[in-house]
């Protein structure tokens, strides 16, 4: 698929590509063009990859990639049509070449092609406050709302029958039917991802976009990033209370309830009819299965499996905790 | 009392607010007209009130009103005048009167009815940033600033010497003089209320206000919820630090001070003198004491009792905790 | 050095100055003119300065002040030329003191005198959005972005390529080179500096700065205060996440990265290279070292040496920590 929102300035020849990175090897022999570069599942013939570590080898095998940014400890891992590209650093080497395709998803400076909504072709058909700017690519459905002073930049579709609040700022983003998204909100920016570096920090390009499910309602204050090389994703009739941090790639299911101050670090999976009591927080790249409840103040840093009721820090099981805390 | 700032679209014969819920039961022998709907307490003649927990059975016992929602097994408990109406969920038949009566308490859309305090009555009487809007049925008190981009919705008063900082949004809400309300703040917007429903969750209706008590401070980006039933009051010369989150029907006493990012969820109630250390949450429908001092970090999960000094999570005895916790 | 910011109403008589607070003795043989309150180290010749805790007392010791609110209990161990005045509350004196010579740094109404940046100098020389306020005293370098409805109020210096999101609110800092501040963050306002008093409490002034080092980045909602009597400083190449509050005083170093939700309280130091996980909180008045990395969640309650890992609430050794809590 392609990408929705990010301009795609591919494609690029291999060996321009391969300008960009520290590589011990040449690789005078690869030739051909280069269109997109995606995660080992997405990728597809003619696209750049990258595998970084052993927990990716089955996804390895099948990639479709033509080539694939990795190590020398991981290269044998990949079929034999996906060329090796070995650098010592897979994710900053991927981060350059996606910052080669996607110049516009590393740094988001305010949108400056935002015009006043009066000035749009919206302004007879969405119900909107005063000093409401929408941006480029935008599509905005029936029978919706959008506060004083909020901002609707580049590249956000919007459903049926959504109120949007004031003081909010939307980008990069899906939202379906019958969403409220409340006041002070900022969903879509770039995620938290970058690496370290002595002087300056390399920052991580972030190609996905936020999703929100139709029926949903995010509280006042929250702040949503946009994923890094996959989406950000809340599902259907999931109600998040006020100053909710959700990081990128994090997926949170259907029929949720999360309660206000909660934090979910980044690429996080959460199912269906979770309950996460307040101000508990979510370590990263962790899978939080369905009909769990967490409560509220928690700290979750390991996977939990359908159906558990977990409290503490490090959170267990709920009844184990309260009896050892009486 | 007259709900100074939900228009009630009341009274409603019975017979019609019977049509609303399902019961096992037709009542045809109920008639007559309900004037609003109300707590068990502050219900009077020709009101409506509801009675869902044992818990409330004196309150039910004494209650004015002359119809009741509740359930089989509490039907007994309300005096003879007052007529049992029998369903299987009280709180969400509640809600069904409730938004009959205040249809606009359930959705809190932008206000659409703001104008440029430039064109209003206080152009002259307040000292205002840019871009400052006001919504219908403000008072605003003498010597008063309100800073840019701030919105004051429908509903608000605001007593002397009073200062609003920029881009905060306040609407459903009393505050009373010499308060100070910081940036970025959402103060009177519904509390995060409602009851699940497998595709689209029922919206809980909020027609209690915020009570800002004289003297007090609330910091930057704070969120302030209005009540359901009741309301949400911050009592006199109490102070609040940044980022604090402060549900639906929370009470809060005088000379408090509440340090950065503390949460209090829903219905909680707290004495006066009390300190709240930053981060520190308190968990919904608890009774915390005069004098109370919660250490930063702490959650509280059960009643405190005046004067005591709790720690941890769940918060205990703090020299207990310290001595466990060398 | 002269404050940058703060207009120094001063040099008033000692005379004048005596007479704001309540002391035992009259001192009619002090006389002469002061010119700034500072604290004991950075205070000169013809300033007053503050003394209250013996912890202090080395600094005391070496201060250059001529003349010290202190307390009976402490005098002697300030140098013969440094002239004691001895109060009951040195703080609550000193905030007098302090008020009297910088009466503008107590309460933080909006700024009065922004215009309109398209009215100002910056408008052919920085890139800006819709509705954006420019206040006395601001400096801003070469390409620039200042984002839609944000507000840079009096007394802000902004170097070179940095990049301020929408909804944000600057005020009395001090922004250098390349840095990014992102949307809905307040930089600058005063600390939740006060001391506590039956009816009304007493606001301690805030003449301290924010500095925020090259290469840094805020981000959303952040709240970072300025400090009360030194500077809160952000270091170069540090990150902070999402919904961060960084309390007045406070000082972190170099190429630290602060996840999600983090708080930190008043005049808390931190090193280089110190690595905080997201919703951890850290007490007041501590020192943490170089290089520590503190796991999400943790609540910090005393000083941390370089080079530690911990975790935990209270914050321990990260591997005892999770040895306790399998």
């Amino acid at each position: 698929m392609k990408n929705p929102f990010f301009d795609n300035k591919g494609p690029f020849e291999i060996k321009n590509i391969l300008s960009l990175i520290s590589s011990s090897k040449t690789y005078s022999e690869y030739f051909g063009s280069v269109i997109d570069v995606k995660d080992l599942v997405s990728a597809e013939e003619d696209c750049i990859t990258f595998f970084h570590s052993k927990k990716y080898k089955k996804l390895a095998l099948s990639t479709k990639a033509s080539f694939c940014i990795t190590t020398d400890a991981l290269k044998n891992d990949l079929p034999t049509y996906c060329k090796p590209i070995i650098v010592d650093n897979v994710l900053i080497a991927t981060a350059k070449i996606t910052e080669k395709f996607y110049p516009n998803s590393v740094i988001d400076n305010f949108d400056q092609k935002t015009i006043n909504i009066e000035n749009s072709f919206f302004k007879d058909n969405v119900r909107y406050g005063k000093n409401v700017l929408i941006g480029e690519n935008v599509k905005i459905g029936k029978n919706c709302f959008i506060g004083h002073n909020s901002i609707i930049e580049k590249n956000v579709q919007i459903g049926d029958n959504c109120s949007i609040g004031s003081n909010s700022i939307i980008r990069n983003s899906l939202i379906k039917n019958n969403v409220n998204i409340l006041d002070n909100c900022v969903i879509g920016k770039k995620g938290f991802g970058f690496f370290l570096n002595s002087s300056k920090n390399i920052k991580y390009p972030h190609i996905g976009i936020v999703v929100i499910g139709e029926n949903s309602e995010i509280g006042c204050g929250a702040t949503i990033d946009r994923g890094s090389m996959s989406n950000t994703i809340i599902g259907k009739n999931t109600y998040l209370d006020n100053q909710i941090h959700i990081a990128h790639n994090v997926k949170i299911g259907d029929n949720s309830i999360i309660a206000g101050q909660v934090g979910i670090a980044g690429s996080t999976i959460i199912g269906n009819n979770v309950k996460i009591g307040g101000q508990a927080g979510i370590s990263g790249h962790l899978k939080i299965g369905n009909n769990v409840e967490i409560a509220g103040g928690s700290g979750v840093i390991k996977n939990i499996s359908d159906n558990s009721k977990v409290m503490g820090y490090p959170a267990k099981n709920i009844r184990e905790f309260l009896r050892e805390n009486k």
